[in-house]
Protein backbone atom coordinates (compact mmCIF):
# COMPACT_ATOMS: atom_id res chain seq x y z
CA UNK A 1 0.00 0.00 0.00
CA UNK A 2 1.37 3.52 -1.25
CA UNK A 3 1.20 6.07 1.64
CA UNK A 4 0.47 8.78 -0.83
CA UNK A 5 -2.81 10.92 -1.06
CA UNK A 6 -4.35 10.45 -4.57
CA UNK A 7 -6.43 13.54 -5.98
CA UNK A 8 -9.01 13.18 -8.73
CA UNK A 9 -11.16 16.01 -10.41
CA UNK A 10 -14.54 15.49 -11.32
CA UNK A 11 -16.86 17.67 -13.61
CA UNK A 12 -20.11 19.11 -12.23
CA UNK A 13 -23.38 18.09 -14.71
CA UNK A 14 -26.48 19.43 -15.29
CA UNK A 15 -29.54 16.85 -16.42
CA UNK A 16 -31.91 18.53 -19.08
CA UNK A 17 -34.13 15.69 -18.91
CA UNK A 18 -34.19 11.99 -17.92
CA UNK A 19 -35.82 8.59 -17.71
CA UNK A 20 -35.93 6.32 -14.87
CA UNK A 21 -34.88 2.79 -15.07
CA UNK A 22 -35.19 0.60 -12.33
CA UNK A 23 -33.39 -2.93 -11.74
CA UNK A 24 -32.28 -4.53 -8.88
CA UNK A 25 -28.82 -4.78 -9.94
CA UNK A 26 -27.61 -1.09 -9.68
CA UNK A 27 -25.08 -1.65 -12.23
CA UNK A 28 -28.19 -2.47 -14.44
CA UNK A 29 -30.18 0.54 -12.61
CA UNK A 30 -29.94 4.12 -13.84
CA UNK A 31 -31.27 6.64 -16.32
CA UNK A 32 -31.67 7.45 -19.67
CA UNK A 33 -31.47 11.15 -20.80
CA UNK A 34 -28.86 14.16 -21.69
CA UNK A 35 -27.01 16.52 -20.15
CA UNK A 36 -23.89 19.21 -19.51
CA UNK A 37 -20.74 18.34 -17.65
CA UNK A 38 -19.12 21.54 -16.26
CA UNK A 39 -15.41 23.12 -16.24
CA UNK A 40 -16.31 23.95 -12.27
CA UNK A 41 -16.28 20.35 -10.69
CA UNK A 42 -15.53 18.48 -7.56
CA UNK A 43 -11.35 17.87 -6.49
CA UNK A 44 -10.98 15.28 -4.19
CA UNK A 45 -8.16 14.35 -2.11
CA UNK A 46 -7.94 10.63 -0.46
CA UNK A 47 -5.15 9.52 2.53
CA UNK A 48 -4.57 6.80 4.48
CA UNK A 49 -5.95 7.70 7.90
CA UNK A 50 -6.55 5.46 10.92
CA UNK A 51 -10.42 5.62 10.66
CA UNK A 52 -12.20 6.82 7.56
CA UNK A 53 -13.91 10.49 7.53
CA UNK A 54 -15.40 12.56 4.76
CA UNK A 55 -14.99 16.43 4.15
CA UNK A 56 -16.78 18.36 1.93
CA UNK A 57 -15.37 22.19 1.82
CA UNK A 58 -13.50 21.81 5.06
CA UNK A 59 -16.62 20.58 7.08
CA UNK A 60 -17.63 17.03 8.22
CA UNK A 61 -20.25 15.71 5.94
CA UNK A 62 -22.55 12.47 5.38
CA UNK A 63 -21.84 11.75 2.28
CA UNK A 64 -23.02 8.05 1.46
CA UNK A 65 -22.06 7.73 -1.53
CA UNK A 66 -18.34 8.39 -1.07
CA UNK A 67 -18.64 6.04 2.39
CA UNK A 68 -20.44 3.32 0.04
CA UNK A 69 -16.93 3.83 -2.52
CA UNK A 70 -14.44 3.16 0.81
CA UNK A 71 -16.31 0.03 1.80
CA UNK A 72 -16.28 -1.82 -1.35
CA UNK A 73 -12.36 -0.72 -2.15
CA UNK A 74 -12.12 -2.15 1.53
CA UNK A 75 -9.74 0.92 2.85
CA UNK A 76 -10.30 3.59 6.04
CA UNK A 77 -9.06 7.23 4.41
CA UNK A 78 -9.86 10.84 4.98
CA UNK A 79 -11.53 11.87 1.96
CA UNK A 80 -11.57 15.78 1.12
CA UNK A 81 -13.57 17.20 -1.19
CA UNK A 82 -13.70 20.61 -2.73
CA UNK A 83 -16.50 22.33 -4.53
CA UNK A 84 -17.60 25.60 -6.04
CA UNK A 85 -20.73 24.56 -6.91
CA UNK A 86 -24.03 24.69 -4.92
CA UNK A 87 -25.24 21.36 -2.83
CA UNK A 88 -28.23 20.30 -3.60
CA UNK A 89 -28.76 21.89 -6.22
CA UNK A 90 -28.66 19.55 -9.37
CA UNK A 91 -24.98 20.02 -10.31
CA UNK A 92 -24.38 16.10 -9.58
CA UNK A 93 -21.88 16.37 -6.45
CA UNK A 94 -22.89 13.80 -4.85
CA UNK A 95 -22.11 11.32 -8.14
CA UNK A 96 -18.84 13.34 -8.23
CA UNK A 97 -17.75 12.85 -4.85
CA UNK A 98 -17.95 9.14 -5.40
CA UNK A 99 -16.61 8.66 -8.73
CA UNK A 100 -13.38 11.12 -7.36
CA UNK A 101 -13.27 8.94 -4.34
CA UNK A 102 -13.18 5.99 -6.07
CA UNK A 103 -10.25 7.41 -8.68
CA UNK A 104 -8.44 8.46 -5.84
CA UNK A 105 -8.31 5.90 -3.67
CA UNK A 106 -7.27 3.37 -6.19
CA UNK A 107 -5.02 5.13 -7.00
CA UNK A 108 -3.88 6.30 -3.39
CA UNK A 109 -3.88 2.85 -2.73
CA UNK A 110 -3.10 0.67 -5.56
CA UNK A 111 -6.05 -0.98 -6.06
CA UNK A 112 -5.51 -1.84 -9.70
CA UNK A 113 -8.75 -1.46 -10.96
CA UNK A 114 -9.80 -0.62 -14.01
CA UNK A 115 -11.68 2.33 -14.98
CA UNK A 116 -15.16 0.67 -15.68
CA UNK A 117 -14.46 -1.05 -12.69
CA UNK A 118 -14.14 2.33 -10.70
CA UNK A 119 -17.22 4.18 -12.49
CA UNK A 120 -19.36 0.49 -11.78
CA UNK A 121 -18.23 1.20 -8.68
CA UNK A 122 -19.28 5.08 -7.96
CA UNK A 123 -22.28 4.40 -9.95
CA UNK A 124 -23.72 1.37 -7.86
CA UNK A 125 -22.61 3.62 -4.48
CA UNK A 126 -25.04 6.50 -6.31
CA UNK A 127 -27.98 4.34 -7.25
CA UNK A 128 -27.68 2.58 -3.69
CA UNK A 129 -28.06 5.33 -1.71
CA UNK A 130 -30.50 6.84 -3.77
CA UNK A 131 -29.03 10.18 -5.00
CA UNK A 132 -28.33 10.04 -8.00
CA UNK A 133 -28.83 7.46 -11.56
CA UNK A 134 -27.08 8.81 -14.44
CA UNK A 135 -24.46 11.90 -13.51
CA UNK A 136 -21.69 9.05 -12.73
CA UNK A 137 -21.75 7.77 -16.44
CA UNK A 138 -22.05 11.10 -17.69
CA UNK A 139 -19.42 12.38 -14.98
CA UNK A 140 -16.85 10.14 -16.51
CA UNK A 141 -17.46 11.03 -20.09
CA UNK A 142 -17.03 14.45 -20.36
CA UNK A 143 -18.30 17.02 -22.62
CA UNK A 144 -21.80 16.65 -23.58
CA UNK A 145 -23.12 13.09 -22.89
CA UNK A 146 -26.17 11.54 -24.12
CA UNK A 147 -27.29 8.53 -22.23
CA UNK A 148 -28.67 5.73 -24.74
CA UNK A 149 -29.19 3.05 -22.55
CA UNK A 150 -28.56 3.14 -18.66
CA UNK A 151 -26.53 1.65 -15.91
CA UNK A 152 -22.62 1.07 -15.30
CA UNK A 153 -20.20 0.63 -18.02
CA UNK A 154 -21.14 -2.93 -18.96
CA UNK A 155 -25.13 -2.30 -20.14
CA UNK A 156 -24.61 1.29 -20.59
CA UNK A 157 -24.31 3.04 -24.18
CA UNK A 158 -23.39 6.99 -24.56
CA UNK A 159 -23.22 8.98 -27.02
CA UNK A 160 -22.40 12.88 -27.22
CA UNK A 161 -23.08 15.94 -28.76
CA UNK A 162 -19.87 17.49 -30.33
CA UNK A 163 -20.33 20.95 -29.18
CA UNK A 164 -18.78 23.35 -26.85
CA UNK A 165 -20.44 26.26 -25.09
CA UNK A 166 -20.56 28.57 -22.03
CA UNK A 167 -22.81 28.56 -19.10
CA UNK A 168 -24.11 30.22 -16.57
CA UNK A 169 -25.92 29.12 -13.59
CA UNK A 170 -28.21 30.60 -10.39
CA UNK A 171 -29.46 28.77 -7.76
CA UNK A 172 -32.28 29.84 -6.14
CA UNK A 173 -32.98 26.79 -3.70
CA UNK A 174 -32.52 22.92 -2.99
CA UNK A 175 -34.70 19.91 -4.08
CA UNK A 176 -34.18 16.53 -2.94
CA UNK A 177 -33.15 14.00 -5.27
CA UNK A 178 -34.67 11.34 -3.53
CA UNK A 179 -37.61 12.71 -2.68
CA UNK A 180 -38.55 13.45 -6.48
CA UNK A 181 -37.24 9.56 -7.09
CA UNK A 182 -39.50 8.37 -4.62
CA UNK A 183 -42.70 9.61 -5.77
CA UNK A 184 -44.75 8.62 -8.91
CA UNK A 185 -42.21 8.60 -11.90
CA UNK A 186 -44.27 6.96 -15.22
CA UNK A 187 -45.36 10.37 -16.53
CA UNK A 188 -41.83 11.89 -16.29
CA UNK A 189 -40.06 9.00 -17.67
CA UNK A 190 -42.46 8.96 -20.65
CA UNK A 191 -41.42 12.80 -21.38
CA UNK A 192 -37.94 11.93 -20.77
CA UNK A 193 -37.80 9.31 -23.44
CA UNK A 194 -39.51 11.75 -25.90
CA UNK A 195 -37.28 13.57 -25.60
CA UNK A 196 -34.77 11.76 -25.65
CA UNK A 197 -35.89 10.61 -29.54
CA UNK A 198 -36.04 14.33 -30.43
CA UNK A 199 -32.34 14.94 -29.50
CA UNK A 200 -31.15 11.71 -31.02
CA UNK A 201 -32.41 12.64 -34.00
CA UNK A 202 -31.15 15.73 -34.27
CA UNK A 203 -27.66 15.86 -31.88
CA UNK A 204 -27.14 19.80 -31.03
CA UNK A 205 -27.11 21.91 -28.53
CA UNK A 206 -30.46 23.71 -29.47
CA UNK A 207 -32.37 20.62 -29.30
CA UNK A 208 -30.89 19.80 -26.07
CA UNK A 209 -31.91 22.80 -24.24
CA UNK A 210 -35.63 23.21 -26.14
CA UNK A 211 -35.80 19.29 -24.95
CA UNK A 212 -34.57 20.59 -21.36
CA UNK A 213 -37.53 22.99 -21.11
CA UNK A 214 -40.38 20.95 -22.36
CA UNK A 215 -39.76 18.44 -20.00
CA UNK A 216 -39.44 20.82 -17.52
CA UNK A 217 -42.93 21.88 -18.15
CA UNK A 218 -44.47 18.95 -18.59
CA UNK A 219 -42.88 17.23 -15.82
CA UNK A 220 -44.37 19.57 -13.40
CA UNK A 221 -41.02 20.23 -11.90
CA UNK A 222 -41.03 23.64 -12.71
CA UNK A 223 -41.61 26.43 -10.03
CA UNK A 224 -43.04 29.97 -10.75
CA UNK A 225 -40.18 31.67 -9.90
CA UNK A 226 -37.82 29.35 -12.13
CA UNK A 227 -40.21 29.45 -14.86
CA UNK A 228 -40.44 33.51 -14.55
CA UNK A 229 -36.42 33.77 -15.08
CA UNK A 230 -35.97 31.14 -18.00
CA UNK A 231 -38.72 33.38 -19.48
CA UNK A 232 -36.53 36.26 -19.01
CA UNK A 233 -33.36 34.73 -20.66
CA UNK A 234 -35.22 33.67 -23.78
CA UNK A 235 -37.21 37.27 -23.78
CA UNK A 236 -33.72 38.54 -23.24
CA UNK A 237 -32.81 36.15 -26.66
CA UNK A 238 -30.78 33.70 -24.82
CA UNK A 239 -32.01 29.74 -23.83
CA UNK A 240 -32.45 28.54 -20.47
CA UNK A 241 -34.04 25.52 -18.23
CA UNK A 242 -34.00 23.61 -15.10
CA UNK A 243 -31.43 21.30 -13.30
CA UNK A 244 -32.85 18.35 -13.13
CA UNK A 245 -33.12 17.56 -10.11
CA UNK A 246 -32.50 21.17 -8.11
CA UNK A 247 -34.07 24.38 -8.29
CA UNK A 248 -31.52 25.51 -10.51
CA UNK A 249 -31.93 27.49 -13.54
CA UNK A 250 -28.68 27.33 -16.36
CA UNK A 251 -28.58 29.42 -19.31
CA UNK A 252 -26.22 29.25 -22.80
CA UNK A 253 -23.34 31.17 -22.81
CA UNK A 254 -24.52 34.53 -20.97
CA UNK A 255 -27.87 34.37 -21.09
CA UNK A 256 -28.74 34.69 -17.38
CA UNK A 257 -26.48 38.02 -16.96
CA UNK A 258 -27.48 39.40 -20.80
CA UNK A 259 -31.18 38.96 -18.88
CA UNK A 260 -29.77 41.23 -15.66
CA UNK A 261 -29.34 38.40 -13.06
CA UNK A 262 -26.56 37.58 -10.82
CA UNK A 263 -24.92 34.39 -12.08
CA UNK A 264 -22.09 32.23 -12.36
CA UNK A 265 -20.03 31.34 -15.40
CA UNK A 266 -18.18 28.01 -16.39
CA UNK A 267 -18.17 26.20 -19.60
CA UNK A 268 -18.65 22.37 -21.12
CA UNK A 269 -16.05 20.30 -19.44
CA UNK A 270 -14.27 18.23 -22.28
CA UNK A 271 -12.01 15.58 -20.27
CA UNK A 272 -14.08 14.04 -17.55
CA UNK A 273 -13.05 12.79 -14.42
CA UNK A 274 -9.12 13.15 -14.24
CA UNK A 275 -6.43 11.80 -11.59
CA UNK A 276 -4.43 15.09 -10.42
CA UNK A 277 -0.86 15.08 -9.62
CA UNK B 1 -24.24 26.97 -43.57
CA UNK B 2 -21.84 28.62 -41.25
CA UNK B 3 -18.88 30.45 -42.89
CA UNK B 4 -16.35 29.82 -39.87
CA UNK B 5 -13.65 27.84 -39.82
CA UNK B 6 -13.88 24.63 -37.03
CA UNK B 7 -10.83 23.92 -35.01
CA UNK B 8 -10.25 20.47 -33.48
CA UNK B 9 -7.55 18.93 -31.60
CA UNK B 10 -6.77 14.95 -31.72
CA UNK B 11 -4.40 13.63 -29.01
CA UNK B 12 -1.87 10.93 -30.67
CA UNK B 13 -2.01 7.71 -29.86
CA UNK B 14 1.06 4.85 -29.46
CA UNK B 15 -0.15 1.35 -29.07
CA UNK B 16 1.55 -0.93 -27.01
CA UNK B 17 -0.15 -4.53 -28.61
CA UNK B 18 -2.69 -5.38 -30.45
CA UNK B 19 -4.85 -7.94 -32.58
CA UNK B 20 -6.67 -7.61 -35.84
CA UNK B 21 -10.08 -8.38 -36.50
CA UNK B 22 -11.26 -8.21 -40.01
CA UNK B 23 -14.88 -7.53 -41.41
CA UNK B 24 -16.14 -6.85 -43.94
CA UNK B 25 -17.88 -3.89 -42.59
CA UNK B 26 -15.66 -1.41 -41.61
CA UNK B 27 -17.87 -0.17 -38.35
CA UNK B 28 -16.64 -3.85 -37.49
CA UNK B 29 -13.43 -4.21 -38.51
CA UNK B 30 -10.36 -2.78 -36.10
CA UNK B 31 -8.65 -4.06 -33.55
CA UNK B 32 -8.41 -4.36 -30.09
CA UNK B 33 -5.15 -3.58 -27.61
CA UNK B 34 -3.81 -0.97 -25.64
CA UNK B 35 -2.19 2.07 -25.80
CA UNK B 36 -1.08 5.78 -24.43
CA UNK B 37 -3.16 8.65 -25.53
CA UNK B 38 -0.41 11.91 -25.65
CA UNK B 39 -0.59 15.52 -24.70
CA UNK B 40 0.91 15.94 -28.16
CA UNK B 41 -1.32 15.36 -31.01
CA UNK B 42 -2.76 17.34 -33.70
CA UNK B 43 -5.11 20.41 -34.53
CA UNK B 44 -7.32 20.73 -37.57
CA UNK B 45 -8.47 23.64 -38.77
CA UNK B 46 -11.37 23.39 -41.35
CA UNK B 47 -12.53 26.71 -43.80
CA UNK B 48 -15.37 26.45 -46.28
CA UNK B 49 -13.68 26.12 -50.03
CA UNK B 50 -14.28 26.53 -53.51
CA UNK B 51 -12.11 23.01 -54.17
CA UNK B 52 -11.19 20.73 -51.54
CA UNK B 53 -7.41 21.12 -50.23
CA UNK B 54 -5.72 18.92 -47.29
CA UNK B 55 -2.15 20.39 -45.84
CA UNK B 56 -0.18 18.66 -42.94
CA UNK B 57 2.71 21.09 -41.38
CA UNK B 58 2.18 23.82 -44.23
CA UNK B 59 2.50 21.04 -47.05
CA UNK B 60 -0.16 19.70 -49.41
CA UNK B 61 -0.72 15.70 -48.25
CA UNK B 62 -2.11 13.48 -49.55
CA UNK B 63 -4.08 11.92 -46.38
CA UNK B 64 -6.64 8.99 -47.84
CA UNK B 65 -8.66 9.06 -44.27
CA UNK B 66 -9.26 12.96 -43.86
CA UNK B 67 -10.24 12.57 -48.10
CA UNK B 68 -12.56 10.18 -47.33
CA UNK B 69 -14.37 12.15 -44.12
CA UNK B 70 -14.97 15.50 -46.62
CA UNK B 71 -16.74 13.27 -49.22
CA UNK B 72 -18.86 11.38 -46.78
CA UNK B 73 -19.92 14.68 -44.88
CA UNK B 74 -20.51 16.11 -48.23
CA UNK B 75 -18.35 19.61 -48.20
CA UNK B 76 -15.70 21.40 -50.08
CA UNK B 77 -12.58 22.16 -47.77
CA UNK B 78 -9.75 23.56 -47.21
CA UNK B 79 -8.10 20.84 -44.13
CA UNK B 80 -4.96 22.42 -42.54
CA UNK B 81 -3.46 20.56 -39.58
CA UNK B 82 -0.33 21.29 -37.58
CA UNK B 83 1.72 18.65 -35.31
CA UNK B 84 4.93 18.28 -33.42
CA UNK B 85 4.36 14.46 -33.77
CA UNK B 86 6.44 12.29 -36.13
CA UNK B 87 5.16 11.21 -39.53
CA UNK B 88 5.03 7.41 -40.00
CA UNK B 89 6.01 6.57 -37.30
CA UNK B 90 3.21 5.04 -35.02
CA UNK B 91 1.93 8.17 -33.35
CA UNK B 92 -1.58 7.89 -34.79
CA UNK B 93 -1.47 10.91 -36.96
CA UNK B 94 -3.69 9.57 -39.31
CA UNK B 95 -6.50 8.66 -37.17
CA UNK B 96 -6.30 12.25 -35.72
CA UNK B 97 -6.36 13.80 -39.01
CA UNK B 98 -9.12 11.81 -39.88
CA UNK B 99 -11.05 12.66 -36.47
CA UNK B 100 -10.25 16.32 -36.34
CA UNK B 101 -11.53 16.87 -40.24
CA UNK B 102 -14.52 15.27 -38.57
CA UNK B 103 -15.09 17.05 -35.63
CA UNK B 104 -13.92 20.44 -37.33
CA UNK B 105 -15.79 19.55 -40.36
CA UNK B 106 -19.27 18.74 -38.11
CA UNK B 107 -18.57 22.44 -36.61
CA UNK B 108 -18.02 24.68 -39.17
CA UNK B 109 -20.52 23.27 -41.63
CA UNK B 110 -23.41 22.79 -38.74
CA UNK B 111 -23.72 19.24 -39.90
CA UNK B 112 -25.68 18.07 -36.65
CA UNK B 113 -24.01 14.38 -36.60
CA UNK B 114 -23.66 13.01 -33.20
CA UNK B 115 -20.01 12.57 -31.60
CA UNK B 116 -20.23 8.70 -32.13
CA UNK B 117 -21.20 9.13 -35.95
CA UNK B 118 -18.38 11.19 -36.28
CA UNK B 119 -16.28 8.49 -34.73
CA UNK B 120 -17.88 6.25 -36.96
CA UNK B 121 -16.87 7.67 -40.16
CA UNK B 122 -13.11 8.90 -39.04
CA UNK B 123 -12.82 4.93 -38.02
CA UNK B 124 -14.09 3.74 -41.33
CA UNK B 125 -12.13 6.40 -43.01
CA UNK B 126 -8.75 5.06 -41.65
CA UNK B 127 -9.93 1.21 -41.84
CA UNK B 128 -10.75 2.03 -45.73
CA UNK B 129 -7.63 3.96 -46.25
CA UNK B 130 -5.63 0.85 -44.51
CA UNK B 131 -4.14 3.02 -42.17
CA UNK B 132 -5.11 1.96 -39.14
CA UNK B 133 -7.56 0.21 -37.02
CA UNK B 134 -7.32 0.91 -33.56
CA UNK B 135 -6.29 4.49 -33.26
CA UNK B 136 -9.66 6.33 -33.76
CA UNK B 137 -11.60 4.89 -30.83
CA UNK B 138 -8.80 5.28 -28.25
CA UNK B 139 -8.55 9.02 -29.43
CA UNK B 140 -11.51 9.74 -28.66
CA UNK B 141 -11.63 8.70 -25.52
CA UNK B 142 -8.41 10.10 -24.46
CA UNK B 143 -6.11 8.54 -20.82
CA UNK B 144 -4.60 5.14 -21.38
CA UNK B 145 -7.29 2.88 -23.55
CA UNK B 146 -7.82 -0.59 -23.32
CA UNK B 147 -9.47 -2.15 -26.57
CA UNK B 148 -11.90 -4.95 -24.84
CA UNK B 149 -13.65 -5.18 -28.37
CA UNK B 150 -12.67 -4.03 -32.04
CA UNK B 151 -14.85 -1.24 -34.81
CA UNK B 152 -16.49 1.95 -34.20
CA UNK B 153 -18.65 2.61 -31.29
CA UNK B 154 -21.81 0.49 -32.43
CA UNK B 155 -19.64 -2.18 -31.86
CA UNK B 156 -16.63 -1.44 -29.80
CA UNK B 157 -16.28 -1.95 -25.87
CA UNK B 158 -14.02 0.16 -24.35
CA UNK B 159 -11.97 -0.12 -20.83
CA UNK B 160 -8.94 2.02 -19.40
CA UNK B 161 -5.68 2.33 -16.97
CA UNK B 162 -6.82 4.53 -14.52
CA UNK B 163 -3.49 6.43 -14.23
CA UNK B 164 -1.71 9.25 -15.81
CA UNK B 165 2.57 9.34 -16.79
CA UNK B 166 4.96 11.10 -18.05
CA UNK B 167 6.04 9.76 -21.36
CA UNK B 168 9.34 10.04 -24.04
CA UNK B 169 9.62 8.95 -27.03
CA UNK B 170 12.57 8.44 -29.82
CA UNK B 171 12.03 8.07 -33.87
CA UNK B 172 14.51 6.16 -35.34
CA UNK B 173 12.81 5.59 -38.87
CA UNK B 174 9.65 4.55 -40.25
CA UNK B 175 7.41 1.62 -40.52
CA UNK B 176 4.32 1.32 -43.06
CA UNK B 177 1.44 0.33 -40.99
CA UNK B 178 -0.71 -0.67 -44.71
CA UNK B 179 2.49 -2.84 -45.57
CA UNK B 180 2.61 -4.59 -41.97
CA UNK B 181 -1.04 -5.51 -42.08
CA UNK B 182 -0.91 -6.80 -45.47
CA UNK B 183 1.71 -9.49 -44.18
CA UNK B 184 0.72 -12.54 -42.41
CA UNK B 185 -0.87 -11.64 -39.14
CA UNK B 186 -2.45 -14.68 -37.34
CA UNK B 187 0.77 -14.90 -34.89
CA UNK B 188 0.24 -10.97 -34.34
CA UNK B 189 -2.97 -11.20 -33.30
CA UNK B 190 -2.74 -14.43 -31.14
CA UNK B 191 0.34 -12.72 -28.87
CA UNK B 192 -2.16 -9.54 -28.48
CA UNK B 193 -4.91 -11.32 -27.31
CA UNK B 194 -2.48 -13.16 -25.06
CA UNK B 195 -1.22 -8.89 -23.78
CA UNK B 196 -4.93 -8.68 -23.46
CA UNK B 197 -5.94 -10.83 -21.72
CA UNK B 198 -2.75 -10.08 -19.44
CA UNK B 199 -3.45 -6.95 -18.85
CA UNK B 200 -7.48 -6.73 -18.39
CA UNK B 201 -6.46 -9.24 -15.54
CA UNK B 202 -4.52 -6.61 -13.89
CA UNK B 203 -4.74 -2.83 -15.86
CA UNK B 204 -1.82 -1.29 -14.45
CA UNK B 205 0.79 0.65 -16.36
CA UNK B 206 3.18 -1.80 -15.44
CA UNK B 207 1.69 -4.51 -16.94
CA UNK B 208 0.83 -2.65 -20.31
CA UNK B 209 4.71 -1.89 -20.47
CA UNK B 210 5.55 -5.68 -19.76
CA UNK B 211 2.92 -7.09 -21.97
CA UNK B 212 4.10 -4.18 -24.56
CA UNK B 213 7.50 -5.67 -24.66
CA UNK B 214 6.69 -9.24 -24.75
CA UNK B 215 4.33 -8.20 -27.79
CA UNK B 216 7.34 -6.58 -29.78
CA UNK B 217 9.51 -9.17 -29.13
CA UNK B 218 6.63 -12.32 -29.96
CA UNK B 219 6.04 -10.85 -33.21
CA UNK B 220 9.30 -9.76 -34.80
CA UNK B 221 8.35 -6.18 -35.43
CA UNK B 222 11.51 -5.32 -32.86
CA UNK B 223 14.42 -3.95 -34.54
CA UNK B 224 18.24 -4.64 -33.26
CA UNK B 225 18.13 -1.25 -32.76
CA UNK B 226 14.85 -0.51 -30.82
CA UNK B 227 15.99 -4.19 -28.40
CA UNK B 228 19.24 -1.80 -27.95
CA UNK B 229 17.45 1.39 -26.65
CA UNK B 230 14.67 -0.35 -24.65
CA UNK B 231 17.43 -2.28 -23.07
CA UNK B 232 19.47 0.52 -22.00
CA UNK B 233 16.19 2.41 -20.67
CA UNK B 234 15.84 -1.11 -18.49
CA UNK B 235 19.04 -0.86 -17.48
CA UNK B 236 18.97 2.73 -15.98
CA UNK B 237 15.67 1.38 -14.33
CA UNK B 238 13.02 2.50 -16.87
CA UNK B 239 10.47 0.95 -19.02
CA UNK B 240 10.07 1.08 -22.85
CA UNK B 241 9.00 -0.43 -25.51
CA UNK B 242 8.33 -0.09 -29.35
CA UNK B 243 5.42 1.99 -30.84
CA UNK B 244 3.14 -0.17 -32.75
CA UNK B 245 3.68 0.43 -35.82
CA UNK B 246 6.45 2.77 -35.99
CA UNK B 247 10.51 2.55 -35.19
CA UNK B 248 9.50 4.76 -32.39
CA UNK B 249 10.87 3.29 -28.54
CA UNK B 250 8.45 4.95 -26.11
CA UNK B 251 9.58 5.30 -22.12
CA UNK B 252 7.56 6.23 -18.94
CA UNK B 253 8.23 9.56 -17.58
CA UNK B 254 12.51 10.25 -18.32
CA UNK B 255 13.41 6.79 -19.00
CA UNK B 256 14.99 7.61 -22.47
CA UNK B 257 16.66 10.73 -20.88
CA UNK B 258 17.80 9.21 -18.14
CA UNK B 259 19.48 6.77 -20.35
CA UNK B 260 21.33 9.03 -21.99
CA UNK B 261 19.27 9.49 -25.20
CA UNK B 262 17.84 12.62 -26.59
CA UNK B 263 14.44 12.48 -26.42
CA UNK B 264 10.65 14.24 -26.53
CA UNK B 265 8.77 14.75 -23.69
CA UNK B 266 5.04 14.72 -23.10
CA UNK B 267 2.77 12.89 -21.01
CA UNK B 268 -0.59 11.18 -20.84
CA UNK B 269 -3.85 13.45 -22.16
CA UNK B 270 -6.74 12.60 -20.08
CA UNK B 271 -9.10 14.28 -23.10
CA UNK B 272 -9.43 12.43 -25.74
CA UNK B 273 -10.68 14.78 -29.20
CA UNK B 274 -11.80 18.30 -28.20
CA UNK B 275 -13.31 21.04 -30.27
CA UNK B 276 -11.31 24.06 -29.63
CA UNK B 277 -12.23 27.79 -29.87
Amino acid sequence: MSDEAGRAFVPGHVTGFFSIHEADDPKQAGSRGAGLTLSTGVTVTVEPAEESSIELNGEFAAVESGRRVLDELDVTARVSAQTDLPLGAGFGVSGAFALGTAFAVNDAFDRGRSENELVTLAHGAEVEAGTGLGDVVAQVRGGIPIRLEPGAPEYNRLDGIPMRTGIEYCSLGELSTAEVLSGSTDQLSQAGVESLVALVNEPTLDTFMRQSRIFAEETGLLTDEMREVIEDVHDAGGQASMAMLGETVFALDSGLSDAGYDATACETHHAGATLLD
